[in-house]
């Protein structure tokens, strides 16, 4: 997607330890005009697919999973991280590894809200080594939901996350694949160029 | 908000203990088009103010404030809770203590995302005993940045969060303020009848 790309490249920092910082856009302060761009994109991605919700990760997969629903005319559910009080028992869980903050964490969708009538569309803004995504994709099989696609804003084309998710016969679509990356200079190599 | 309000009539669930669960529309499954007509109904509320920025807090806060945002055509921020490594040193922080999960946390905001140019609107989902609320205040007042108004979508009128916030002088505007309810019946009662 173009116009996220040249985001990208306007507003992205690259940092050593293969840290692209978009947090002025995207997953701190988040620019709701560029996430109804990528939401329409998504929507024009997975036209096809029988979509009846979509499921994301707290924290920063929600505004973009939000704005988008718009276009699917869909409910969000997002899988929290597993602490509250509030959440009943019956829940679906899966731990998740975090390569940003170097811990293990348990994730929950209450039983509610998932289920086998689900066709699932799982939104997130970044996919690296695909920790937090096969947590979603594992809370769906355990509901005996379909994943009907993958959305993703910025994919690490570099890390492992991308190819895993599609040998296991997924369509995953990445508004921006990220082929390499230069901390000295800050240059952002696109894998498809600027298409 | 006569919407919201018949909604927590029909979907919320009272639980002993002053729990009222709303998680199958508002703050775990969410329902995209109400939160449309609370985005809209925010704008009416704070139309007079020079709003250029939505500040709110992670996790459930941030669907509602990124649907709303598109009425104000501005950026959200939401407050992070202090973990991540991909966060510079540069922030402003505050101590928030949960009445949900029973502990006290940080939040912390960049300072490139909020400065005494700012004049924000902070949007949370719920208030209660309004320490997520006080946290994001502080975060502003560290910042320099005027706060034009605080929109909520679920206050419990019967907890202090709302009387500590308006004795402030800050305008809070709750499109649903719950002034009693009952874990026994499962009533709710709402602080202005329906309106």
């Amino acid at each position: 997607m173009r116009l996220l790309k040249e985001r990208i490249l306007k507003d992205g920092v690259v940092k050593p330890g293969n840290v692209l910082k978009v947090d002025s856009f995207l997953n701190h302060q988040m620019d709701i005009e560029l996430f109804n761009e990528m939401g329409k994109e998504f929507k024009r991605l997975f036209a096809d697919r029988p979509i009846n919700k979509i499921l994301t990760i707290e924290a920063s997969g929600i505004g973009i999973a939000c704005v988008a629903a718009q276009y699917f005319n869909v409910p969000v559910v997002f899988a929290k991280k597993a602490q509250s009080i509030n959440i009943d028992g019956d829940v679906y869980s899966t731990k998740i590894e975090s390569f940003t903050h170097k811990k293990t964490y348990e994730v929950i969708v209450s039983k509610k809200f998932i289920s086998q009538q689900d066709h699932v569309l799982i939104i997130d803004d970044f996919l690296a080594n695909g920790c937090a995504l096969i947590g979603l994709i594992d809370i769906a099989a355990s509901a005996g939901a379909t994943v009907e696609g993958i959305g993703i804003a910025v994919e690490k084309g570099f890390q492992s996350g991308g190819d895993i998710i599609r040998n296991m016969g997924l369509r995953l679509e990445s508004l921006a694949i990220v082929e390499s990356m230069n901390p000295e200079d800050g240059t952002v190599v696109f894998r498809d160029g600027m298409n």
